[in-house]
Order: structure tokens, then C-alpha cells, then sequence
């Protein structure tokens, strides 16, 4: 028999995500039923959506349910296949969640090649954060050359990408990300113009000097003060992308502060969530595919080792610590 | 020699808009040069947009310059005529301001048919306010027969023809206005499906009851708390068209305390000035005349008489005092 280690939702956090939320399990795999496959997980996908799920509020999903298996994308093998569809050693990206094994008859999966893409990038660039990316930029900021385009959290894995996408359109591009290090990659790796350190810097005195013209086009994964810094900055007719709000996902009140700023720069905010876009997913995904087979899209990851890792590096995330694409390397 | 009234901006407000922030003045007119025309304004629009005018802080157009005209949409009579394109006689709007005559070598002014429009409409529901109705709601708002319509300022020159227009097109249309006669108005004059009175209902209580399968569209005059009010009834993918924020003109503090319901929501919120949007104005002004003329469309005017009224019939208009589209009529 083998055994296979899942991490269930304990309960939900009250505040900041703590390691007691989550629970170690470890159960016997059942013999396969006729018409499923196994996929051994290589990789878990650690992303900040996950936080909303914790709680029971309103949010634009169901909540996780309690004592079950954290939700999460993953890649993997299959190594079992009782499925005409599938055979063993076929590599899958699917939403098995924080377990090493999943059991599946395969709707909902999707075979990936990984020929020329490293199979962890289907999680990252070459995934949900990467189409995440590619629709809010293309679709709701839509920027033309010579425009400035500023995105939060911009050594991250949907920062990262809009970024890179945006200069090669031919605008000027401003990152925000926290620390140095950071910033440095933002800069001198993933080749933005600027990159501010929010943790070092005045905000709003360093998006005037980044942004000289002003700011046309803001993808926004904080919420916030970056997002009320950004707003006095706006030219008219910018647009916001509103793709995340991380500095708000334990409860914090975070309010905007010059909402009649929407209408003295006839400003276009719009929210959105990427797997409500399915349309879009085959051209972007061909368009992040190639550029990441042959080297022209950049980006970093950030590996935990282990599942049993999971929780702590999901906390980390929340908080800023990964560098890149947070993973769990699970093999 | 003729006199021509005018009021001129005198001081600007801290605050509120006071009296003394007007000045009436008297002054000749000269003879009319070639290619003049003189008109005899029958008609001054006041329209909240003044009040941001008025100040001196960054807005989307230049300040109202002290010790002259202050800025308004007029619609008149040709009383003398050296350009060979007006006779006496002639209907026009223009942007003559607050007083009696205007004069002008006639660019910027639109010749006007009274035979089946009255002239004054040209300045509410056929102009620059039917046109802001119009465009915020197909152009942002873009509604779909069965769905839920909110409009603040109901009984205003906008908000009426806004619900007026939603009606038309197969929706649920729920009014915001200030008062028990405004609301009865709005119901059993215009058609709306509900109205409710911000000034004696709990506005949250309110909007849950009179639009109990959510929100899908929000064509806001007035920001602040009915703005946030109506975020948490909001349904998913509901667009907010954001034409005004009155309750903040005296520069009170306007937050919105919810802004992740942009993206819980995937709200979009767009704000708009119809004058930079000149390429609708030529088919809305078609529509609206049509309605108008046909007795489709339903507005209401207060009228303030004599110029000298202005400053007060202005300062009612940004307390809600006026019922329609507030008038000066001038003759």
C-alpha cells in the first residue's frame, strides 16, 4: 500500500494564518478504480487566493470546507493509469491540492509538455498566475507604447510577468516590491525601468520620480496604501487592473482614501478573476509558452521542500518572504 | 444702450458656497463688431459641475477665473445679428455664463429647433445632462433587460432620464433621492420600479428590499455613503458608471470603506465626463429629442426668476433643495 500525505484546513485563522490552521494526514491509497489515473505531484502551487478561501466570509468563491484537503494547482506524473486517456509517465497540471498524490478520472486535467517548459513553470508563468498576468494587462489595462505602467508585488509571478509583457509593448515600467534583493531582480534581471522598495522608500515621493509623466496603468496585488499612493498619481484616463489585495486578506480595514479621484481622472477600476476568463487561457497560454521555451520571459521561483513545508511557506508568502513563485517541491 | 446683467466669481468658497462668493454686476453693451451675433439668454443651466469650478485644486478642467463671468450652459434668442449664419430670431445654445446677453463671433454655439422641443429642455434633457444620462448608462453601464439599476439623485435633470432610459431597455430601476416628494415623483411620474428616500430610510436596509436580486449597474451623481451602500449590494460583475460625487463639493472627506469588493465583486467603476466623449453626443441628442418631442421621456424643472437669483438657486442645487433641473430663467 502506499501512503499518501494530504494537509487538510484545521480551521480557519482569525488574524494572520498560523501553522495550527492546517493538519498533517496521512492516509492509504485506495486501489484505482476503472477509468482513473494516479498523478504523483512533483510540485504544489502556493498562491495568495488561498487566504480568501480560509475564511467563511463573502468572497467570490465557496470557502475551503473545514478537515479537508487544502485547495491548490500541482504538477505531476502520472504513475497509475486505469484511464484510456492517460498513460504512465504523462506529465499533468490539475488542482489536486497540498497532497502528494491525486486520484482522479482526469476531467478538469490537462496534459502538459515539457519538452522545452520546465514542468514547474505550468504552475507559475506558464499558468494561472502567468494568464492572470497576460489578462490584466492585455484586457483591462490594454497600454499603449510609451505609456507608464506601474504593478505591486513585481518580483512575484504575476508581477514579474506583467512587467516583462509591458515592455516588450513599449512602455516604461515600474515595479513595486519589498527589500532590495528584490528590487535588484525587478531592475537588473527581469529589466524594468524602476523598481520602488515600499518598505524603504516614501511611496508617494518615489512614484513621482519613477513616474515622471505619470501613471496610465496600474496592476494592482496589494490593495492599500499602494493603491491610494498610485490613484494620486493616475494621468486621466488610467486604468487599474484590480487583481489582488494582499495587504487586506487578514481583516485589516483597508479603505480608499480619494474614491473622487475615480472621477477627477476618470479613472477605469475593474476586478477580476482570471478563471472567469477561460476564453482568453489558449491564446495566452501559447503566447507565455513561447516566450518561455525560448528564453524571452524571465522569472524566478521560491522551493519549500517537502509537504509537510507547505504551511510555512504559505505563511511566508502572505507575508512577503517568498522571492518569485512560491512552490512546494514535493519529490 | 443696452445693460447686460452678469454675475461674476467674486470669491472662492472655504466650504460651503455662500452668497458672497457672487458678485451681480452692470455693464454696457458695446455696438457688435462684423460677424457678431447678440443673443438674449432666456435660460441659465446650474449644474453641480460649477462647484468644483469654483475651486482652485487640481479638477479635470481649469478653474472658473475670479472676477469674471461665472461659467453655464444657456440657451437664448438671436436679438441682433452682423454674421451672415444667425438672423434675428434664431434659437441657439451656448456657454454664455450667468447674465442676460450673450455675445459671440459664434463658434461653440448650436443652432436650436423650438418647434417640438421647448428651449429650455436644451439645457436639462436634451443637452449636457441628457447626454451624461445617456452615455453613462449605454456607454459604461451597458444594462441588460432584467437587471437591477440604481441611480442616485433620481429626480435630478440626469437621474431621471437615466431611470428613464434603464426602463426602456427591460430593467428593474431603483431611484435615490432626497425627500417623500421627490421619491413619489420618481415612482408615479417617471416609472421607476422603487425610489428610496436617503434622507428617512437606512439606506443598506433599503437597497437590500428594493433591489433584492442585487445590483448590476450604479449610475452615481453623488459618491460618499450611498456609493459605499450600494458596493455591498453590488452582484458580481456590476459596473458603476461614476458621473458625480456632490456630497463631497464642500471637500468633506469622502472614503469608500470597501474597496476589495472590486475585486471580490469584480466590480468596474468607471468614471466619465461626457464632454470628452463629443462623438456620442450627435445620437443621444437624436434619441432624447425624439423622446422628448414624442412625450417619452419626462422631466421636471425648478426655476429660480431673474439672474439675481442664481447664487441662491445655486447654492439649493448642492443641498438638494431644487426638484429637476434647475433654471434661471433669465426673461
Amino acid at each position: 500500500m502506499t501512503i499518501n500525505k494530504q494537509i487538510l484546513l484545521a480551521s480557519r485563522p482569525t488574524g494572520a494564518v498560523t501553522p495550527e490552521n492546517f493538519r498533517l494526514v496521512e492516509t492509504e491509497l485506495p486501489p484505482l478504480a476503472e477509468g482513473e489515473i494516479r498523478v504523483r505531484n512533483h510540485y504544489l502551487s502556493l498562491d495568495p487566493y488561498m487566504r480568501g478561501r480560509m475564511n467563511d466570509g463573502k468572497s467570490y468563491t465557496a470557502p475551503q470546507p473545514l478537515n479537508e484537503v487544502m485547495i491548490g494547482g500541482t504538477v505531476g506524473e502520472v504513475v497509475e493509469s486505469r484511464s484510456e486517456k492517460y498513460k504512465q509517465g504523462d506529465h499533468v497540471a490539475a488542482m489536486f491540492g497540498w497532497q502528494e498524490y491525486g486520484t482522479s478520472t482526469a476531467p478538469g486535467l490537462q496534459k502538459i509538455d515539457t519538452t522545452h517548459i520546465p514542468i514547474s513553470a505550468y504552475l507559475g508563468v506558464v499558468g494561472m498566475p502567468g494568464v492572470t498576468a497576460w489578462y490584466g494587462l492585455n484586457k483591462i489595462i490594454a497600454p499603449k507604447p510609451g505609456e507608464t505602467i506601474v504593478v505591486s508585488a513585481a518580483s512575484g509571478a504575476v508581477g514579474a510577468t506583467v512587467g516583462q509583457l509591458a515592455k516588450q509593448q513599449g512602455c516604461r515600467v515600474v515595479g513595486i516590491a519589498g527589500g532590495a534583493e528584490k528590487c535588484s531582480f525587478v531592475e537588473h534581471e527581469l529589466g524594468f525601468d524602476a523598481c520602488i522598495d515600499y518598505k524603504s522608500a516614501d511611496l508617494a515621493t518615489a512614484l513621482r520620480d519613477a513616474a515622471p509623466t505619470g501613471i496610465d496603468g496600474y496592476f494592482d496585488n496589494v490593495g492599500g496604501e499602494t493603491l491610494n499612493a498610485v490613484m494620486l498619481h493616475a494621468n486621466p484616463f488610467a486604468r487599474f487592473a484590480i487583481c489582488g489585495a494582499i495587504a487586506g486578506y487578514n481583516g485589516e480595514p483597508l479603505v480608499m482614501k480619494n474614491p473622487t479621484l475615480i472621477l477627477i481622472s476618470r479613472l477605469k477600476l475593474e476586478g477580476f478573476i482570471v478563471s472567469e476568463h477561460m476564453d482568453i487561457w489558449p491564446e495566452a497560454l501559447r503566447d507565455l509558452g513561447t516566450q518561455v521555451a525560448t528564453g524571452k520571459l524571465k522569472y524566478r521561483e521560491s522551493l519549500a521542500q517537502g509537504l509537510a513545508a507547505a504551511p510555512e511557506a504559505f505563511i511566508g508568502l502572505l507575508k512577503g518572504r517568498n522571492f518569485g513563485k512560491q512552490l512546494v517541491k514535493l519529490i
